[in-house]
């Protein structure tokens, strides 16, 4: 038998962004609060972190209540319906289940059925890593219009009084969808890893503890009781090690963003914004000058106001942007996502 | 000022699986080691699911220890060495620990670093969405060379005295690597979610549900312990309703299936294998059938001695059909990944 030619869908040119949604949780946690759980104060936690608030989730708003509201917001905005999107991709580190993924939930909420659906876990580059995988869909052809959503409830996996990184996270989403362009949106994705790192940033434990600890539960109360009395915490939170997770950013994000720029064809002075992750404020200043962004370039600041949301936290920065300077709109924005793993991704794109 | 256009990576026309790799774990766990746990029956079990035995890993195995095992063996098959690997994509739905990825400690122990890593949540679809990942990436330009894993250590997550799903599930993991290619060999994806079947395979609880004992424990040992005491199991475990998921298997699939030889402008004449998700020998007969397949056709029938492994069962499939039917090398193969979600995807590829 002879083995015929497979066909394929034709690709496109171009991809861009052509919307952007968010969402912020209501509860705000001040600094003040913060020191209620750690030894610290509001001075301290602005100087080094230049958080001032962070938004938390109450009890009673999931992960898919705010992957729901930066989603809708996003289709409004790119003016797509949601039976339009034909790829659906959740960036998260905190959706509470195993299986199945939040995507697909999503999917249906937003009458996106029968759309594939996945979640990436690729921690606070996880939103870079989307918008690399969607801009590869469109223009391979795979799908039309690609919703990416960065979305954590971090609130879920901190415990309030360790402080390597608990008090710098908040919970968020933002949203964008990606589509074909007639003109170049969406520059290479210079997107990487360093899994030397892998223990750099994480949980305290593997989940496993917690089943071998159900399991003892079923065979032996007592025992388990014991664990329960003698260990510090049976859930899995997230820690640190701030030192290294900083230097690494400065020195080597610096490299990665300049690579993007390089790849765009552009330099900092063709930026109308920077977009960094918001992970500390002082990463941000290093940044910036190291990538000697000339002072008409607008620098995303959100952390002041939102934490650390990880992988939410350059869609919901890009979006206040764009809401506080309108004249953005169409402008080039050099976004870079960096975080556990460690993983990094940047690309430069067309503001919508 | 003005905005200059951004450059792109140059696309490739074609791309293709180069190679295949698979791990099984040593234990082999028979239906009467099953029938230990659940009131059933060699016979009954053989005749419903087709399933003899399952391996599972021990407790010393790990889910990276399998996950390097297939990579390792992928990328010698493809004469690929893992330094010219330049993105992983890991399917699966076990790795226990939130964040960071499996995929980003894989990356590193194989050589791959800085390679992008992340791991796709998309269950027993979790394959063929790295397949279509995988190709739209290569051939967007955005990479060269893809490794792509399913890995299963589904023993962490079932119990055994439960009967809608754990009886029938196994360990392993697949590998394959894509890379480019000067013919189609790898055809449209036809991929998909109806997340209004969301509830339909999934876990028995969310692990906000261990979060709260966990705070509980902390403040209150003793209502912990009443909870540990009446609550039948703290650790979320896989469970389905079968007969849903069965029909949806066995009507919808069979139709994305013939989506996908469409797509890549084929018949099922023109096949020389059927690789469809090993969920249950019923629904890979009835698939078969509903196709048409011709008598030359060789269909996987992996799951007698695997059971079902998740995201790792159509490349473990696949890599068994080539040991045994060399022959089949160079010809076409129609591959289906169905599952927890609900999510599908298929495709036709060039087999290794």
């Amino acid at each position: 038998m002879s083995t015929p030619t497979l066909q394929q869908s034709p690709t496109r040119a171009h991809s861009r962004i052509l919307g952007l949604g968010a969402y912020r949780p209501d509860q705000i946690v001040t600094n003040d609060d913060v020191c209620q759980w750690i030894d610290s104060s509001d001075e301290w936690i602005r100087k080094r972190t230049g958080i001032i608030t962070r938004h938390r989730a109450d009890e009673h708003t999931s992960i898919l209540d705010m992957t729901l509201g930066a989603a809708e917001e996003a289709l409004r905005s790119a003016g797509v319906a949601g039976s339009d999107i034909d790829a659906v991709i959740v960036a998260t580190v905190t959706h509470p289940y195993a299986t199945p993924s939040l995507a697909a939930q999503l999917t249906d909420r937003i009458g996106a059925t029968p759309a594939p659906a996945y979640d990436v876990s690729a921690a606070c580059a996880g939103y870079c890593y989307g918008i690399a995988q969607a801009d590869a869909l469109v223009r391979s052809g795979a799908a039309e219009h690609v919703l990416v959503v960065g979305v954590e409830k971090l609130s879920d996996v901190i415990d309030n009084h360790e402080r390597t990184i608990s008090f710098l996270l908040g919970d968020g989403a933002g949203a964008a969808v990606v589509g074909p362009s007639d003109t170049p949106g969406i520059g290479p994705s210079i997107w990487g890893s360093d899994g030397s790192h892998w223990d750099t940033i994480g949980m305290t434990h593997s989940l496993l503890e917690v089943r071998d600890l159900s399991a003892t539960a079923q065979s032996d109360t007592e025992s388990a009781v014991t664990a329960l009395e003698t260990e510090a915490q049976l859930w899995p939170t997230l820690r640190q090690d701030g030192q290294t997770v900083y230097r690494w950013a400065v020195w080597e994000m610096a490299k990665v963003a300049r690579r993007a720029l390089d790849a765009a064809g552009i330099t900092a002075d063709d930026l109308a914004a920077f977009v960094p992750h918001q992970a500390n404020m002082r990463i941000i200043d290093e940044l910036a000058k190291q990538l000697k962004l000339p002072d008409t370039v607008a620098i995303a600041r959100d952390i002041a106001d939102a934490g650390n949301t990880s992988a939410a936290s350059i869609p919901l920065a890009t979006h206040r942007l764009l809401a506080e300077n309108p004249d953005l709109h169409g402008g080039l924005a050099l976004q870079i996502g960096f975080g556990a793993g460690l993983v990094f991704g940047a690309q430069v794109v067309v503001l919508p």
